[in-house]
C-alpha cells in the first residue's frame, strides 16, 4: 500500500519525503507553519495540487500557533509563485477564517475539506477515465500525475487505480522522464507500493515498445488547457503522442477541468517554462557534465489537440472537438479557475 | 581540437579514456596485447571500428612482445564478442603475420593501413554527406558516431565535420541519449573539442525543438541496415525519426556499406540486445532505483525504411528504394561483411 503522501495527525501535517525517493521512503512532520512553508519550498512536496492542500494545513497550524494569519499566508504564498492551486487555496482558507469559534479548528476543517475534495475529484476523474481501458489493459504513462503529485488519488494513475478497483488487469510502463526523472523515482514506485505490473522505460524506449507488443492506451496529465484542447504537459509528452498516433494507439489526457485556461485560444499562447540547465548536467543527485556544457532545457511541451483522443475530466470523458466540449463542460462549473 | 582516439607512439598505443568523459580528459597508454585486451574489455575505447583498430595494434604489440599470435588473438578476440569489426580486423593482421621479414615492422604498418583506412573511408562519407546540408545548417544527432567511435572522424559526426571543412556553419542538437548518455558524454564533449556549436537536449526534447525553431536535418549513425533499408541504430533513433517525419525534417543515416547486412530482408529479422536492467537504474555513476525495479532495457530500435530519406555511405548518398539502391552500391564492393 503506498504511504498516504500527506496526512494529518494530533502533532501536525506529515508529508512523506519526495525528495529522496524511491531509495529512502522517509516522512517529515511539519508542527509549524514555517515548517511547512520550507517542506514546500525545498520540495519535499511537490505537484499543484499537493502544494495547494499542504499549504492549508499550514494555515491550520498558524492558527493553532497563533500566529497571524495574513502573515503566514504571505509566507506560504512566497514558496512556489507558479502554483496557482497554492493560490486558491490560500484565498479559501482567509474565507474560512472570518467566523465564530476556535479558529484553529475552523481552519483545520476547511484544509481537510480540500484535501477530501481533491482526492473526491480525483476518483472521479478516475471511474470517468477507466470505462475507457479494455479489461485487460497496456498503459503507458510519461513523468507523475499521480497520488505524490495530488491530495492522494491522482489524475493519470487516478484511472488505472480505478481501473484495477473495476477488476480490470493494468500493466503499466513508465517513462522514465528526463531530466527529473518523475516517472522512474516517483510513478514506478507510487504503482510499486499499490501492487501494479509496472516497468520503466526511457524516454526513447516508447516506439521500440509499441514496435513490439500491443499497448492499448497513453494516459498523460497536463499543467494547462488552451480552449482548443491543446494541451501543455511535461517535456517528452509531445514526442509520446507522436509515437502513439503512428501506432494508432490511443492518447488519453487526464486532468480536472480546473486545469483548462480558456484565455489561451491555442497551444501557441501557452507559456513554457524554460529550466536551469544544471537539471540536463545531472542525473539524480550526479554531475553528468560541466557547468560550461551548453543545455536547452524548456519543462514542459505543448501536445496539439488533434493527436489527443479524449480529455477525461471529473465530470467525464471530453471528445474532439475539443473546443466545444470544452466550453460544455465548463459552463455551470462552480470550479474556480486555479490554472497552474 | 579534439584529442587523438587512438594514437600510436613509441610505447604503445595510447587510448583517450572514454569512461570518465567529459568531466575527466585522461589516456591510457597499453605497452602490451595484455593491456590493450583489458582496456577493450573495460570500455576505455568503445565503438565497433574503434575496437578494431584497437586489437590491429594490439596484434603488433604481441609481436613486439614475441607472443604466440595465435594466442594474442584469441585474447584479443574474446574481450567484446559481438563486436563484428574486431573479427575483421584480428583476421586481417593474421594474414600480415604471414610473410618476410621483422613481424612486428608489418604487422604494425598493418594497423596503421586499418587505422588510416577506416579514416579515409569516414572521410569520404562525410564529403557526400555533407553534400545533403545548406550553407547554415541545424542538425540534431543521437548516441555517438563520431570520432569516438570510430577511428578518428566519424560518420554521422563526420558530415559535419566535412560541412565545416566545406565552409558551411553547423549548428548541432544532441540527444542525450539515456540509458548510457552517450550524447551528452561522448557527442557534446567530441563536437566542443572541434569548437561546434552544440547543445545537449534530452531524449524528449526533439519535438519541442522542431516546433520552436527550423531544424534541417537529423543526421544518426547505425547498427546494422537490412536489405531493404530498415536500419538499426541505438535506441530512441525511431521515436526521433517519428519527431522529424511529423516536422518534415529530412532523416539521413549516415554508415559504411559494411554496416548493410543482407542476409537480413527486412528490419524485423535485426535482433535487437536488450541489456542489463543497471542500465536505467543508474545515471552515470549514481544509482537512481533500487535493483528490484523492473525495467525494460533494450539497446537498439529499428527505424523503418520509409522514414529514411538518404543513407550515406563511404561510396555515395543512396536514395529509396533502398533495395535496388543498396544492391547497386554493393554490388562490385570490396568490402569484406563485417556487419554490426
Amino acid at each position: 500500500m503506498l504511504p498516504e503522501p500527506l496526512l494529518w495527525t494530533e502533532e501536525g501535517l506529515s508529508l512523506l519525503d519526495q525528495r529522496r525517493l524511491p531509495l529512502a521512503v522517509e516522512r517529515c512532520l511539519c508542527r509549524t507553519v514555517e515548517e511547512v512553508a520550507r517542506a514546500i519550498e525545498v520540495m519535499v512536496v511537490r505537484g499543484a495540487p499537493a502544494i495547494g492542500v499542504a499549504a492549508a494545513y499550514g494555515m491550520a497550524l498558524a492558527a493553532r500557533e497563533r500566529r497571524s494569519l495574513p502573515e503566514a499566508s504571505a509566507r506560504l504564498g512566497a514558496t512556489r509563485p507558479t502554483a496557482v492551486n497554492l493560490f486558491w487555496a490560500l484565498a479559501r482558507m482567509e474565507k474560512a477564517s472570518a467566523g465564530e469559534g476556535d479558529p484553529f479548528a475552523r481552519l483545520l476543517a476547511e484544509a481537510k475539506a480540500i484535501h477530501e475534495e481533491d482526492i473526491a475529484s480525483n476518483r472521479s476523474l478516475g471511474r470517468h477515465g477507466q470505462s475507457l481501458l479494455p479489461r485487460k489493459a497496456t498503459v503507458v504513462t510519461h513523468c507523475n500525475a499521480g497520488a505524490l503529485a495530488t491530495a492522494g488519488y491522482g489524475t493519470a494513475l487516478g484511472i488505472l487505480r480505478a481501473a484495477v478497483e473495476a477488476g480490470k488487469l493494468v500493466t503499466v510502463f513508465a517513462d522514465e522522464t528526463r531530466p527529473r526523472l518523475q516517472g522512474s523515482l516517483l510513478t514506478a514506485w507510487e504503482l510499486l507500493q499499490d501492487g501494479f505490473d509496472v516497468t520503466v522505460i526511457a524516454d526513447g524506449m516508447s516506439g521500440a515498445l509499441m514496435r513490439s507488443r500491443p499497448v492499448d492506451a497513453v494516459i498523460v496529465g497536463a499543467d494547462r488547457i488552451a480552449a482548443n484542447g491543446d494541451t501543455a504537459n511535461k517535456i517528452g509528452t509531445y514526442n509520446l503522442a507522436l509515437v502513439a498516433a503512428r501506432h494508432n494507439v490511443p492518447f488519453y489526457v487526464a486532468a480536472p477541468l480546473s486545469t483548462v485556461d480558456v484565455s489561451l485560444l491555442s497551444g501557441e499562447a501557452i507559456p513554457i517554462e524554460e529550466r536551469d540547465g544544471e537539471e540536463l548536467r545531472f542525473a539524480g543527485g550526479e554531475r553528468l557534465l560541466p557547468v560550461e556544457f551548453p543545455v536547452w532545457n524548456p519543462a514542459f511541451d505543448v501536445t496539439p489537440a488533434e493527436l489527443i483522443s479524449a480529455i477525461v475530466t471529473e465530470t467525464g470523458v471530453l471528445r474532439p472537438p475539443f473546443g466545444s466540449a470544452l466550453r460544455a463542460a465548463l459552463s455551470g462549473e462552480a470550479f474556480p479557475k486555479k490554472g497552474v
